[in-house]
Formats: C-alpha cells, sequence, structure tokens
C-alpha cells in the first residue's frame, strides 16, 4: 500500500553538481562523510548510515545486489564509466527539477550538464560568498569592491532562482540582524582587501551581513546553510534560532528566507518555519547522513513545520550516488510515516497525498515561482 | 486492549478560557497556530499538525466524520453555535478539574464559566506579569507600585492554585538566580513606570525576577512559560536550563517550580525535574501542535522526568477544539507507549496503569493540594 | 530472530566500582537517581524509568520474578548478601572487560576485584581532577604542585589505559583551547592552594585545562563527561559542542578524545565523532536513565556515529545492577534496532552483526590497545 504515490517528479531545491572523472575508492569515499581527514585508523567512511544507504540503493541501479561490497560496487562503477554510471543513477531518483548552487570549487557538473544528463531542468542558486570573493579578486580599492558587489549580485538576480549564504560556515549565524551602514561596510571591505590573499574567504561578519541583506533587496528567494556541516563549521553556531532577529528584521522584505539542514536543530527550523510566514525549511544533508535514521529525522522536522513550509533536497555534492540516497530516502520516509498515519487514523489518506505533493514539488514550485 | 484505562478524570494544570462568539473559517484559523501573521500566500494554518489533530478528534465529537472539511466542520460548528458546541467538545475531553490561566487578553471564559460548560471544577492560576501591569496602571509612583504589588500579590495567593511566569517571552529566561534587593527594585520600578505608556508591558529582568521572587515567597506552585511560543519570545532564549541557577536559589524554598511545554528542550526540562526534587514538568503546548507526534514527544519527556515529576496539561487557548486535542492525544499516547513498554515487557501492566494515574491526575492533586 | 548473537564478550569502557556493603531500600534507592537529594513527597526514584529498569532485568538473576516489588527484590538481595547478589548480577551482564574509572570516592570495588567477582578482567581509568586533588593536599608549594603534578600523570599514564576528566562539573566545557602557559598555571596553582582547605575541589579552568593537555600528552585516550549529570553540572554548559576549539587544538596529538553519555546533547557528539577522526563517543549513562526509550537513545546516536566510533559503557556506580541494566539495555536496543533495519532492507545482516561486535567491543580494543 502506499499513500504517497504516484507522486509528481521531484523538484530538489538545493544541490550540487558531481565530479566528471573516473572514481577508485580512495576517491569515492571521501565523499560520504563531512570530514575533511582520512578515516580513523582501522575504520572507514563506508561504515557510516551513508555508506549504508548508498550500498542499500544504488548497486541495483547499475545492475548489482544491494548491500555488495564496496569494491565490487565501484568496479562496476568503473566498467560503466562514470556518464553512464551517472546517467543510470540519476535516472533512478525521479528528480525533474535541480536547483544548483554553483558555489563549491572542484571540476564538478554545471547545472545544465546535469540536467541534461538526468533528462530534467535545472536553476542556478548563486552563492553569496563566492561573488564576493570573486568580486574581490577583480576589485582594485574597497570603493571598487562595494560597487562592483552590488552590481554583482544584481546581476546574478538576473538569472539566478535563489541566493545561498554559508555565513554559518565563515562567522557562524549570530550576527547582527540589521543592515550594516555603507560607511561600515566600507571600513570592513578594506581591511579585507587589504589583508587579503587571492581567493581568501569573506569571513568578517560586517560584510556577510552586507551580502545577506544584498541578496534580500532582490526579492529572490535565501537559502541560509544552518545545523552540521564539514568541520569548518561550529555546531553551535549554526544554530537556526540564531537567526531569529535576521528573520524578524526581513519579515516585510517579500524575501523567503529558507533554512537549510539545520540538524540537529532541525525542530528549531521547523520553529521559525511556524512562526514567521516567510520563512521555508529543509531537511537536506540530514536525511542522506542518517540513512536508516531519516524517517526519524524528517518526523521531527514535521511536528512544528507547517506542511506549506517544508521542501525537499539532497545537497548532493560530487556523487550522482547522493542524489539517489538523498531522494530515496526522502521518498522512503515520507511513505512510511504517512502509511502509519494513516492506518492509525490521525490522517486522512487525501490529505497524505496531498502534503507529500506539497513536500516534494508544490512547495518549492510557489517558493521559487516555478513554471 | 488497554493498559490506561479507565483512566480518572484529568487534570488540565494549565489552560486558558475559550472565546465566547461564533467564528468564521478566517477567525478560527488564526487559534490554530503560534503564528501572529496570516499564513504564508498559497498556505493555510489547517495544514499543520494542530489543523489535522483538530480535524481528527472534533468532527464526531459534533456529528460529522473525522477529517471532513475545515469548512463543512466550521458551517456545523455555527449551527450549533459557540455555547452548544463548547458544551459538547469540553463533554468529550475527560478533562474534569482546570486550572486556568487568566492572563491572556480578550474576551474569554473566566475559570468557573469554564468549568460550568464542561461540567467540571476550575482554580485560577495568576499571571505575575499582568498583576504587574494592573498595579502599575494604578500607582502613582515607584514606591505605591512597589507596596501594592506585594500586597496583589499576597492577596491573590488567597484564592489562586498557581503563580504563572511568562519571562520566557519578556526577556528569556537568562535572568539572575537571586532576588533583587529593594533600592534595586525601587530603582527598576521608577525607569519603568516613567518610561511606560498604560497597558505597557513588563520586560525589566529586574522587575521579573522580584516577580519571580514574591511568588516563591508565597509557597504557591510557581509555572514557568519554556521552550516554543509564539514569536514575541526567542526560542533559545526560552531553553529551561537557563532557569537551573534559579532553580538552585529556590530549592528549599517550599514551593513548586514546574517548567511548562519545554519543547524543543523538554529533554532539559525533564532533566531539571530529575534532578531537582521541586522541579516538574509539562508538555502542554506540545502535544497539540506536534499531532501526530504527541507519542514521540511524550515518550522524550519521559525519559528522565520521574513519573512523579510530570503532569497532564492543554495550554488550550480561544478554542474548545484545543481542548480536546490537548486530551486526546496525551492520552492515546499514553495508552500506545504505555502498551508497547508492557508488550516488550519493560513495564508491568499494574505499573503502567499506575504511572497514568500519576500523570493525569495524582501528579497535579499532590502539587496543587487538591482534595 | 536475532541479528546480533552471539555477541563477543562486552568491553565497558566506562563504570565505576560497587559498593560492598548490605543495602535496605534507603540506602539502595539514592543509586537510582542523579539527583542528590531524597525524591519529592509522594514520589519515590523507584517510579523512573531507571526503577523499572532494575525491576525488569534484575529479579530474574536473583531468582525472582520480572517486576517484583522493590521491597521483594530488596529482601533476595539480603538473604544472598551483597557478595553473593553482585556475582549472580555481574555474571549476568555478559561483560567480559571492565574499564574503570576510580575517581569516585566512597568504598567501592577496586577494578580488580570487580573483575574477579565478575571473572572478567579490568583496566583502570585515571581520573585526571583526582590526581590534582591528591596531590595538592601533598604540596607544600604551588611549584611542587606543578612538578608533582606533571610526575603523577606521567606515573598514572604506565599503568592507566585512560584518563578522564570532569570538567564538565567543575567548570563547564567552554574552557580555552590551548594549553596554558607555564607561568599561567604556576598563578592557577597559587591562587588555588592558597584558598584550599584539604580535598578541596580544583574547579579553575585554568587548571582544567592544564590537566587535559597533560593527559593529551601521554598519548593515552582522554575520556571527557559531556551531558547530563548530577545537579553540581549545569547541563547547558556540558553540551560538548562546547570542545570543538579543543578538539581541533588536539587534532594531531595522537590521542583519541573519547566524549561520555552527551545526552540530551548526544547527536552533538556524535557529530564531533563524524567530522574528527580522533573523536569517540559512548551513550553510558544516557540508556540506564532512559530505560524503555533506550533503543531510541541509541537509535539517535548512529545517526551521525561513524559505526567505527561509538562504543559500550554502562557507567555504572555503587549497585552491579547497574550492569546489569547498562549492558541489557544496550544489547536489547541493539538487536530491536538491527532487527528492524534488516527486516526493511536497509542494513544487510552481515553488516548488522559485525557492526554489533564492533561497538560492544571491537572499537574499544582498538582505542584502547586491548588484546
Amino acid at each position: 500500500m502506499s499513500v504517497t504515490s504516484p507522486l509528481p517528479p521531484l523538484i530538489d531545491q538545493h544541490c550540487h553538481g558531481v565530479v566528471r572523472t573516473q572514481l577508485g575508492i580512495g576517491s569515492f569515499e571521501p565523499y560520504l562523510t563531512e570530514a575533511h581527514a582520512p578515516a580513523a585508523p582501522g575504520t572507514t567512511y563506508f561504515d557510516t548510515q551513508t555508506g549504508f544507504a548508498v550500498r542499500r540503493w544504488c548497486p541495483p541501479l547499475l545492475g548489482l545486489e544491494p548491500h555488495c561490497p564496496p569494491a565490487h560496487y565501484l568496479a562496476r562503477r568503473r566498467e560503466l564509466g562514470p556518464y553512464e554510471a551517472t546517467r543510470r543513477l540519476l535516472a533512478g531518483t525521479g528528480i525533474g527539477t535541480f536547483l544548483v548552487d554553483t558555489g563549491l570549487p572542484g571540476d564538478l557538473t554545471a547545472p545544465d550538464e546535469l540536467a541534461g544528463i538526468a533528462g530534467g531542468a535545472a536553476h542556478e542558486i548563486v552563492r553569496l560568498e563566492s561573488v564576493a570573493e570573486q568580486v574581490a579578486d577583480a576589485s582594485a580599492t574597497a570603493a571598487a569592491f562595494v560597487s562592483d558587489l552590488a552590481e554583482a549580485v544584481h546581476a546574478a538576480a538576473e538569472t539566478a532562482i535563489a541566493f545561498k549564504s554559508v555565513a554559518a560556515y565563515r562567522h557562524g549565524l549570530a550576527l547582527a540582524p540589521q543592515p550594516p551602514s555603507p560607511a561600515y561596510v566600507r571600513l570592513a571591505a578594506e581591511d579585507w582587501l587589504a589583508a587579503r590573499a587571492p581567493g581568501g574567504r569573506v569571513t568578517d561578519p560586517v560584510l556577510l551581513r552586507h551580502l545577506l541583506w544584498n541578496a534580500v533587496a532582490t526579492g529572490l528567494p535565501l537559502q541560509l546553510h544552518t545545523g552540521f556541516g564539514d568541520p569548518d563549521l561550529r555546531l553551535d553556531r549554526a544554530d537556526p534560532t540564531l537567526l531569529t532577529d535576521f528573520v524578524r528584521a526581513t519579515a516585510d522584505s517579500g524575501a523567503a528566507i529558507v533554512l537549510l539542514h539545520g540538524y540537529p536543530y532541525h525542530r528549531q527550523a521547523a520553529y521559525l518555519a511556524h512562526v514567521f510566514p516567510h520563512v521555508y525549511a529543509d531537511v537536506g544533508l540530514a536525511l542522506t547522513h542518517t540513512g536508516s535514521r531519516a524517517a526519524a529525522v524528517l518526523a521531527e522536522t514535521l511536528e512544528l513545520a507547517p506542511f506549506g513550509k517544508l521542501m525537499f533536497s539532497t545537497d548532493a555534492y560530487g556523487l550522482p550516488e547522493l542524489f539517489v540516497t538523498g531522494a530515496r530516502l526522502f521518498t522512503d520516509a515520507l511513505e512510511r510515516l504517512f502509511t502509519a498515519w494513516v492506518d492509525e487514523g490521525a490522517w486522512s489518506r487525501p490529505d497524505a497525498d496531498r502534503v507529500a505533493a506539497l513536500l516534494v514539488d508544490g512547495n518549492a514550485r510557489r517558493v521559487y515561482r516555478l513554471p
């Protein structure tokens, strides 16, 4: 019995490109973790919820048994070649639309390329900090930086579907809520540019706030990383409740604020989506990394999050496998939760079907004004 | 099979009055959320766990099918009229005693009126901040305010069953733990009264602490809002662990400290109830707002909370429907959890029945010295 | 059906000794709680998850029915005498190796004595703060204290299997991450010794940091209390994310950092074990105190914790019963979770068996270099 099928094609509201090159076990494994370092001696990143989820869902798409050993899987993957493996994996996700954050470094597929392989559509999400860093690389003075940055954000808004901020990684989310004054921005830019080597990251809280407010001014949805991620981040400084005052300050801006991931503060993110009409949430990264527990994590998010406020995403990066796990874990969790709630009488079946369609398609379609 | 029936009539240890007027869909919907603003475009507050819980439990009490459309339900409700609808709904809750916080504004039923409609008993919980604001409205000087306030709290203690504080909304719970000195209270009162328009809220942390200690001095139980609520509150400042030093300072006062709601910090509230004998907890607001997840939230609270320390409440406000959902979600969750624990051998059936009676009746009877 | 049997003998990676004396109901009950005070009037610490877990698992080991009344259980226990009751209880745990923190006061069994009764092996974990306090009792000057402390830690490392810190209780985990300078340590020692009565506790953050870095320098694993515990501790200051900068600073030290307990921040502890190769975790204390919810708590920890990073412990103290509940709750939870995951296809059975063996034996064997 399925309460949630047939689902419409999924809209992945936050993801990244995949690598184009052949991967061996040593180059594949690091994509299974948020850690930056090799696994501890005697351990492997295949022995994680992500590793087990990949081994559950992906081998059958390449003609192997679920849970086959990693070495068998990677041998088959090499046999097919990266393009064909990617094609088969993406075809098995059910995703029709990809909103792609292009701000990560590395030789990754561009949005159109990814969509082309998958037979779907793609739109670009522009990462604010990357824009600032590119502009800084080309700016001779702080004054030029400030005006070029405004222009670059404005230009990006012409084609982007949304903006994204990784202020959580660069400073933490405890930022002053108001837009900084122009004079203050200029001073912060002077300091940054004076100290900066080419390619240097923007970490100054004044500049990070300035970027957020530049994005808000465009009226496009603004995605913010919250909750866990790689070890650049200090987890407690990525608690989305730290954004409360910023959320209040942007209530009448017309821009939607989209809180990504949130875990283990996903209930806090859901609370903000509950009390502020312009706040939305996803649990992107969290499902792939919690694997057999994905339904539990999604259920916690569906406690306070209004059903018109939560969206699907994979946060997949590098491996096409992570689109598979993100999508399957989400739809499998939906089906298990909603079937249970319908069976016990808590929800009606038509409501469950309707909410499932909102979560995988309708909400994102509305927030991002997709056709 | 039921391990928890027959339950005694429930004691709702924290609730509010209901509105007396006829409600349409537009005036009904806002009571389903903690948000203050209209739902985001394209969404409705009926599409929440609260909305679904109301549609599950309430229509049958008015002669309709569960999960009927909101418009049908409200038409039937109007047909019956607010008094009769309220009577039928309250009769379906199983609540015999209502402890009513009267500090909310609006044309709400008084405690005796509510109890009269329900065929039960009621007792008043006096909200400290409301007392302070009423006294301030009538005080010409800070000195008069301070002495009139002391008298008002003392007088309230003659008839009230407990005090309630919403310091979490007004300042947050990170208050200095000790009673402020009289001189400090006087200065804070002078500042507040000088700046205050009639009806202005008390937000000064010195005055909020003074109120808490005035209440503690009466020996009555002191209820404190903790955890989520409407957007006046900043969630991270309502974490009950912020009260730890205040809890320590009141350990020998003879007054019970009752932590309300707590979510998503309900495990933290349960911890305080675990290690401090005079601390109690409920999950009032949390169950109605988490709906089909109520059993999961209650289970988390029952991890560390000693079984003699947790109490039932609905935190219902405005709608008689919220008494229904609060009561049904609680008793349904109890039955599901306790049946599972008995079935797997973790608990004995007599223990489960005994603990269920403590949670819905015995603990509140002891804490509030009810007959 | 069992996916996790037969398990190897368990390695309890963190526990304490048991009392040698006969216990009555009044002297038994306090060991069931983290509270320091008698239970609130009208309540008992037997009415807790710990109390119910003891009554579930222990009576059958002494020839009684599960869930028999506490008074029957204690009568039988007295009949057998403490030695024989302890022998029967420990024999029922499945634990083969005990890593014993000897830093708690009271007339408790020493590691070898405990292992002798259980028919297993034992190793000592040395508590840093106890070492500092013993050295302080014997030191005439701050200079002597500093050099004697260095020697004492070095000497302890010759025989200890690990060090343990209770900085969470003494100051909280928000400690500056770097080792304090020798001059700073000397000044802090002078202040402490000047103010200290014999037996006085070390609470100075400089000295606590100095202890941590002394331990790290030995290369032995360093266990840190995190999360809930008795009311000496302020819960929010025991959040393991507060250790993030210390964890970063020790990344290349060669010493493993083991985060104990963690609850209700066990997901945060698991995150640190996920992103930092040298970080490990357990949920020792949490399972005994959450009883029928142990599987849920363990499941939350297994979301982000790599399967090579989580270890089993009981944190048992005083009562041999707490070794029984700690062990049975852990293995019962493993079996229930892993059976469910295998049944739904998320994990393979060989993987589940392999991970179960890692959690109860293999990981601790590797981290503590056990034979």
